[in-house]
This record gives C-alpha cells, structure tokens and sequence, in this order.
C-alpha cells in the first residue's frame, strides 16, 4: 500500500535515479507536499533521501515476514535469496505497471562498497570461528586464489574468443578478463546448504565454506587489478604488473586486516572492559570497520583487509569478550550481514524489471557454459593435486557436488554493476551477469535437492574410513548427539535457520574438540585424534593463542555466568508467562528432560575445561 | 601517530571542508598517492571518504579507552563528555599545530540527522522502559513541552531585548527565538547522574529523566517551527501559525512513532521469530529506524517520532523478544547512542581550535544568565503548580537540583551548526554555543559535587514523609537492597557505568514491582502502595499490556532460558580459565556468596512470576 503514494515513488527515482544517487546535492524534484517551499534545497533533499531509506526498510520488512514464512511452512528447500529475489521482482514489477518508475540503474557505488558489502564480508570471517579454518588453511587458499584465478582465466579467456571468432557479442581483452572475475565469486549459501545438508564430514564442510568466503575477496581485487591494467603497457609487461599488484594488495590488505585485529585481541585482553560492555562492543566495532576504511583510504582492498580482520578477531579477540558482548557482537555482526545480503538479493530483483537490458543469449548461453568449464577446471585438478598430500582425501562424489554448488550470487551482480567500462558493453554485462546469478540461483539451486537425495546413500566403507581418519568425530557420545541432530533437524536450505543451528549443534562440537586441545597440558598439543598437530596450528596453540587471548580467573568465569544469570532472570520476569502446566504441549516434560540433559552436559564440560 | 600523515590530513579536510561536505560529488585534491592517476574521480572520493571515516573511528577508540581509563582510575566525579571535550580539543590543537588543517566548519549536515541523531534520541527513549515513566506522563510533559517552551521565550526575547538596547549583539527576532530553542536542549547525562549519585526517590528521578530526554526533541521541533516562521506574516499570525505547526508537527510525529512502535508489539507477537535471532534483531532495527525517516520523508519531525517508537517499543515489543534479542538489542543501541554521543562530543571539543570563531563576549555572559534565568522560570513556576495536583511534592531542594542540572550538552551544538541564518551571526551564535556548553558542563558539572554534598544530609522527616507515601519503597527488601547498592557503589558521574548498574540494581526494583502489579490477577490493579491505578496506568495494564505483548508458555520460557544457558556454557567452554581458586582475591569467596544470594533471590521473583 506504500508503494503507491507518489512521494514513495520519487523516493525510488532518487534510489535508483543518478549513478552518483542518493548522496548528490543535484537540484531533485521536489516532493509530494506543496507547503515546503520555504525549506532550502538540502533540506528537501534530506526529505527525499528519507523517504528512499523508508522504502528501503520497507521492502527489508516484507523480506524479512517472507523469509520467515518461507521456514514456518519449511518450505526450507527453497533458498533464501530465491525467495527475496522473487519479492524484489513483484516490488518491481508494480512499480513498473504503476508507471511511475525510472528506468535506470544502481544503488549509489559508495553507499554500497561502505556499507553494504563489509558487513557481509566480515560476517564471512567472522564465522569461521566455528570450525577448524586453520587446519585446513593451505588447501583452502588455494582453492580460493589458485582457484578463483584458474576459473576467472577460463572464462576471460572463453569469453574473448568467442567474441573474436564473432560467435557472439565482442568484448575487449580486459573487460573479458573482468567479467571473468567477477562471474567467479562463488556465494557461499548455496555451498553451505548442501553441505549441511548432505552431513558430509566438517573437514571437508570447512574446506569448501573456507574457500567459497575468501572467494569473493580474491574475485572482488582480481577484477579491481585487471580493471587498472593499460593494455597499451604491451602483453607480457602489463600481466607482470597486474599478478604484481594482485599479490601486493592481497599482502598488504590482509596483513592491515590482521594487525588491527590482533590489535584488537591485545586490547580486550590487557585492557578490562568487561564491566562496560557498551564500551567492549563500540570497541569491536570499531576494530572490525577501521581496517576497512584505513584500506581503502590507502587504495589496498578494503574486502580483503576486513575479511582477514574477521577471521583473526573471531580466533583471538572473541575469546576475550564478556559473554554479553560475544552474544551481541554475533548477533549485531549476523543481523547486519543478513540484511545487507537480503538488501542486495531484493535489488537484484528489482533490477529485472527497472534496468533497462541488453540480453546477447548467445553470450549468456557461452558464459553459462564457461562458468561450469572454469569451476570444473578449478575442482577436479586442484582436488587431484590435494589429494597427494592431504591424509583426508577429497573423493570424485564431494567433487561433483563442490563444482555443482557454484551458485552466482549477491557479489557478482554488485561488481557488475560498478563495473567501470564503456556504456552498451556495460549493460550488456549487467544484464548477462544477472541472468547467469538467476539461472544459477533457480536451476543448480532447484536441482540441488535431487542431486543430494541422488548422492545421499553413501557407501558403508567411506563411513568406515572416515570414522577411522578421525577417531574423535567417532567418538560415541559425538556420534551419538549427530545422529540426534540428524533426526531432530531436517534438510534446510534456508541460511537464516542454519545460523542458528550452527550456533548450538555444529558449533560446541567443534568447540569441544578445541577445549580438549587447549587442555593438553604443556606438552606437545595433540589433535582431535591424537595425531600430533603440526605448522600453524601447534604455532597458535603454543604461543598464540596465549599471547593474544586472556586467561579468565575463575571469579570472571563466575562473574560472567552470573552476568548471563541475571539477564536471563530479568527476561523471565519481564515476560509474561502462563502457569506452569498450562498452556504447554504434552511433549513439555520430554523436552524439559532433554534440556536438562544437556545442561548436565555442558556442565560437566565446563568442570572439565576449568581443570 | 595517524594524524602526521598527508593523507589523514586531507581527509580531515574533507570532513570539515564543505558544507555539504563528504557526500557532494565536487573535485577533491587527490590524496597522497600518486600511483592512482588512472583512477577516477568518484573512486578517488570513496577513498577519501573511507580515510575520513578511519579517522573518525580512531578517534572515537582514543575516547573510548579514555573513557575507560576514567572509570578504572575511578575518576568517576569527572562527567565523561568533559573527558571526550578534552580529547577532541588536545587532537584539533595538534593538528591545528601541524598546520595542515582548514578552518572551516562542520559535519556533513545529512549525516548528522540521518545517521548520528537517530540512535542518539531512540536509546533515550527506549532506556525509559526502566522506570514508571508513564505514571508521571503528566509532570513530564508538563515541564518537557510548557517548561521548554517557558526557556525558549525568556532566552530569545532577553536575547533580543539585549541586542535592541544595544548591550550586546544585535539579533533578528526569529533569529532570537531560534536560539533560545536551541539553548533551552538540556542534556539528560548531567541530569541523571545527580538524581542517581543524590539516591533522590525514583519518582523525582524519572520525572527529571523523562523531561530531560523529551525535552530535546521539543526544543528540536521548536527550533525548526521558529525558523519557518517568516517575520513578514506580521506578529500574532505568524505567532499563531508556528504554535499550530509545533502542535501539528509535535502530535503527528508523536503519532507515527506510536503506531510504528506498536505495529511492531504486534508483529512480534503474532509472528513467531524467537527461533531466528537475525530476523527478530532485524525486524527491531526496522521498526525503529521507520518511523524517523518516515517522519522526516513527509517534513514531520523525525526525532519526535524515534523518541516516541522508542518509548513505546520499550513497553510493549521488548517485552516479545527472546532473551537473547533483548540483550542484542539493547546492548546494540546503547553502543550506538554511545558511539554517536562521543563523536559529537569529540567534535565539541576539535570545533575550539578548528572552527573561525567569533566571540562576543558580552553576548556570551547575557546568554549563561539568561539560561539560569529561563530554566529558573521553567523549574520553580512549573513545580509549584505541579505540587497543587501531585501526592508526592518536589521539594524546594530537589527544586534547586534540578534548576541547576541544566547542562548543556551535544544537541544544543549541533543545532547551532545547523542553523540556518546568515554568515557572521551564524558564527557568533555558534561559538556563543560552544562556550556556553562548556562552561555548563565544566562549572556546573563539576561544581554538583560539591553541591552534592552541601545537600546530602537529607532531614529526618524528608525521610519518613518520603517512605510514608511510599511503602513499597520502604519495604524492608528493597530499603536494605537499596543500602547495599548505597554502599556498594560510588558516586558516579560517568555515563557508561550508570548505564550498567541501572542493567542491574536500579530497574530490578522497578521490573519487580511492575511484577506483583501484573500478578495482582483480574481485578482493579494496585499500584506498589496499594493505591488504586488511575487512568492510563489501568488501561495499559488491563487492556493494552495484554493486548500489545504476548503471554509466553512455560515451554517458551523454559526454551528461553535454555537458550541463555547454552549460550553461557559455550562462552564458559572457549575463554581460557584459570583452575578454580587459583589467582583470585582473597575475598573471592565473599563474593560468590554475594552473587548466591543474589542468584537464589532472582530464582525467587521468578517462580512468583510464574505463578
């Protein structure tokens, strides 16, 4: 009903009107009311970008009751984002039929590389922390830049000769090549989904979430570094500069990333903030923006700087927080992320109907084809090579379902549109590029449950080999709570509902296995299955991990659960409940059973980390 | 260190260099760098931008640490925005002093209203739900609107009589008036810490609570009505006009902050979001942030709405929530208000050496008199005539407090910048502002102390009549509660600290009494006197409390309380802790004890809640 006011309207012209958008001080049409006149030109426009902002909430809002909606009817085999396109298409398309629509493009680049996409990013990272990132380190980078590069280069390079054998519509060398990155920024959801979905085992859950995260990072410099190579400088003397300055802002960024948050880790460690969280959590804050900001302003990549500063945080700052904070800084960090990422969806389907396109299906159907080429190219080598040195092997099954799962998402359609090349080029681009994220979102994404159901009946001996390689994982109280978790949970596809799954199940589960390292005494730190770590993580186990976290006195510990106690106290007493008995389902006291099951569980975990 | 470089430099420029300042699209002098030729212009800016903003965040973590170290040296007396002042000035000083710094004014005026207002006016608000806020709705509007209005007058027409008789500078009459808006903004922080520091009666204290914060957005909207008026109308129209555009804008801001607020009660009562903590969060951060810019979208006052959502929203929705989305959220604005609050402040303080003053001295000290005067005809008046009506009187001594809390804080500055009046009066009224800030809340900040103690020794039958009118106040649960917290704690001044121990001890006693009132069952509510419930009191508990927040099964609860629990061991599983008894205090088991006590006593308002 909002959308038909007229002052709405020109709200969405500002959004979507100059390329430079909402933030110019350009002379904008004054609004609906007549009764302003007085009120000088930037306070008009402050009106106007207001009423944009409230649609935008608004079209948040009604994401936000679909996405819910999507979960109350578990219709959880449908991704998120398809849904929110869906809703940003609808929106669209209304817009559209009401007539007072401008068709043209883009969110202002600004807003969107300072705001939207770092909190997604970092998110990315910041996650993470809830598995074994660090073990897997090597073959996660190279999947990631090894990888992404390999795929990107296939495309690139497909994508120009197509257009110089005249097959389809002609790009240039280096716009080929920027495409080529672009299109090769896997979303993580879609992978993740599978993968939980499938109980495949966490090393390899790791590998690939690891991967398809610091993916867009390499996509997003990659297309950034072929974008400033002069093709004038001559073949051999410009791809020099550009694998030069490629590895120079990877350094330099993640290394501003990392020492900002190691910085952060020694702040919260020697300076007690605990008390005040307000204090603890703008610091957080602060940290996790600053790398960012400080990044960019020295023209390194700020995704590349907050990403790493994600990672490193949830490693080492994390564990210095008071729980209040670690809950608030999460749950902060997940909103934000969560609605930059639903802002971006919903765009995406905005876009359809207000863009004005240039479809080329020949370039479509070829990119289509050159996008599985290039992740094949990336998968099934790169596995084959691990595979000689990693002791868990990567077998054919898991690498079919990694090169099915590279879904396109929010990252690729973003680049596209900041694309900076040549007008006609530019839109035909957009438009390949949001037919490719549509096709892959809707048809690999679709056709996912299929292929698990297909897929899903593993053989007995991998189950064997796998419990053997990782005697910890089979451990039977671990196996015990995943077959638990396996009846209690049903297949999901749905990112929202994973987030918090991964908070209780997946997550201690990877936590337990960490306080037993940490308990290990002085001597050699052994892993979950008593091999002996080695390289980096004997390294942060060591001496690290003690340098940059603090050890709680066990009056912290208490002043903590006492802390957690309280509020928890606070929100019974706030609300109002019904009776005991009354009111509650007959599978109450089973529940309640369970409950305390678990309680009793992590208590005695507790004992045991103390000792 | 950061601030020798050439680039912060030219990024502080840009942050103080134009009016429209950060957002306007106008050439900026490339930065430091000179490898970045190719790129363009608005990439060139983002850049610019991003160094700007990792200045402003170095600053805000400079004054969080000094904050910090206040507390820690338990300097507590010295009101935080002093320390935040210091900082700010000591950084304008050293850059003044490298020389690479424009003096010129201000904040981008659009991020100021769009993105660090907001926070700042929806905490205040959503912290009212600590206290009985709305059985002295009455008194507090009384003195927030009349008594502000009552400011307002005495100052603008003192200011202009003054200049007329050719004292001091001469003024417009709407240039008067617009000032004596702008000064009449008291700061609620100054306020607060005496009523807490004072252990006044809770009544007084929210009565002054209320009015402080309410009062900031009165003098907002008063400011823009006056500006608008124009003087050409002729006197009493235009005089009559502007006191029905504040009452239009007052009433229909007030209005769509409402419905937004409880929109969203319902909301999160009918629809089920408890599982998914990013969805809840999200929905809260979109319901608060609607109103404003859907108030500022249609010229209404979005400052009036977002104080209004946040009111209401903190009676009803928050009472929806799951635990660990009341802490988020809770936690999530305060650091936001926080965070906004101390840049203001910080800019308070740079704005000494960095803006071109023009100082008038005998203007400046008319202004301070007038000040007392216009809060002197605010405070006595209003209170005599309120006592005619109230059972519990505000005492002449309580009367003086409150005369001289009034401190002048970031909103009064602010709006000096903002104010929309031409060139050189402009600067005089700003620097006038900027000093009267700081002579309130250096002298009379730091002189409460003192005063404080001169008014500490409360007579004997101040005491009784207080616990007479009062029974439930003098329970003997809550007066030795009350004792404990007495002697526990310090005076304090400090902001961030007020704002943990309310968390705990202060709203305690007003969440529990708000318990036996909601347990008082079907019939006529009592009050904590065993008073009978008047008017809105009644309605809200019997029909609207009902109606607007959700009764929880005991399942839900159990579930919350579950969730907490778990949330507590993980974060108790991944800090690294000492084996109990090793490095605590010696009065580490006195303390524990405490925290038992306390602990068995929670548990016990909780079974009576349920019950």
């Amino acid at each position: 009903m909002v959308m038909s006011t007229p002052s709405v309207s020109a709200a969405n012209q500002s959004l979507l009107g100059n390329g430079s958008g909402v933030v110019s001080p350009s002379p904008i049409p004054p609004g609906g009311s007549a009764t302003t006149a007085s009120v000088n030109s930037a306070s008009e426009m402050e009106h106007t970008v207001s009423m944009t902002l409230f649609f935008v909430l608004a079209v948040l809002g009604l994401c936000i009751l679909v996405i819910h909606l999507l979960i109350k009817l578990k219709l959880t085999y449908l991704p998120e984002s398809i849904a929110v396109v869906f809703v940003g298409a609808l929106i669209g398309l209304l817009l559209q039929l009401i007539g007072n629509w401008r068709k043209e493009e883009a969110f202002p680049p600004m807003i969107f590389f300072l705001v939207i996409l770092p909190p997604i990013i970092f998110e990315s990272g910041y996650n993470l922390h809830k598995g074994n990132f660090f073990h897997n380190i090597g073959s996660i980078l190279l999947f990631a830049i090894l990888g992404t590069v390999i795929s990107a280069a296939v495309i690139g390079a497909g994508v120009y000769l197509v257009g110089v054998a005249g097959i389809t519509y002609q790009l240039t060398l280096v716009e080929s090549f920027a495409f080529g990155s672009l299109i090769s920024a896997v979303d993580p959801v879609a992978t993740l989904a599978i993968f939980q979905a499938m109980k495949v085992d966490p090393i390899l859950y790791m590998l690939v979430f690891g991967e398809s995260i610091l993916n867009d990072a390499v996509s997003i410099v990659l297309m950034t570094t072929v974008i400033q190579v002069k093709p004038e400088d001559g073949g051999l003397h410009a791809l020099g500069l550009a694998v030069l300055n490629f590895f120079k802002t990877f350094l330099c960024s993640a290394g501003i990333g990392t020492v900002f948050a190691l910085a952060s880790a020694l702040l919260l460690k020697w300076v007690d903030l605990r008390k005040t969280p307000s204090l603890e959590v703008g610091i957080m804050l602060i940290f996790s923006y600053a790398p960012y900001c400080l990044a960019e302003g020295l023209h390194m990549s700020g995704i590349m700087a907050i990403l790493f500063a994600g990672i490193v945080m949830s490693h080492y700052t994390h564990r210095n927080l008071s729980p209040v904070s670690q809950i608030t800084v999460q749950h902060t960090f997940r909103t934000m992320a969560f609605l930059a990422e639903t802002l971006v969806f919903a765009y995406l389907g905005l876009a359809i109907f207000s863009f004005s396109h240039l479809l080329q299906p020949s370039l479509v159907i070829w990119c289509i084809a050159l996008c599985l080429l290039g992740r094949a190219f990336n998968i099934f080598p790169l596995s084959f090579c691990l595979n000689y040195f990693r002791q868990h092997k990567i077998t054919l099954k898991n690498q079919l379902i990694m090169w099915f799962s590279g879904l396109r998402g929010a990252i690729a359609f973003a680049l596209a549109i900041h694309l900076d090349v040549r007008g006609e080029t530019r839109q035909i681009l957009v438009t390949t590029t949001l037919v490719i994220v549509l096709f892959t979102i809707l048809v690999l994404g679709g056709s996912t449950m299929p292929l698990m159901k297909c897929l899903e009946r593993r053989p007995a001996w991998m189950q064997t080999y796998y419990y053997y390689n990782n005697p910890a994982a089979g451990s039977s109280r671990s196996r015990r709570r995943r077959r638990r978790a396996r009846e209690k949970q049903e297949v999901t596809l749905s990112k929202t509902q994973m987030g918090a799954a991964m908070d209780s199940e997946q997550y201690s589960e990877f936590a337990e296995s960490e306080v037993e390292l940490s308990g290990g005494g002085p001597g050699v730190p052994v892993g979950p299955g008593g091999h002996k770590l080695q390289g980096f993580i004997r390294l942060d186990l060591r001496y690290l991990m003690p340098f940059f976290t603090r050890t709680f006195t066990h009056k912290e510990v208490t002043e903590g659960r006492q802390m957690m106690t309280t509020l928890t106290d606070k929100w019974c007493q706030e609300v109002r409940s019904t009776p005991a008995g009354e009111g509650g389902d007959p599978d109450d006291k089973e529940d309640d059973e369970d409950i305390d099951e678990e309680a009793s569980h992590a208590e005695t975990s507790l004992t045991a980390a103390q000792q």
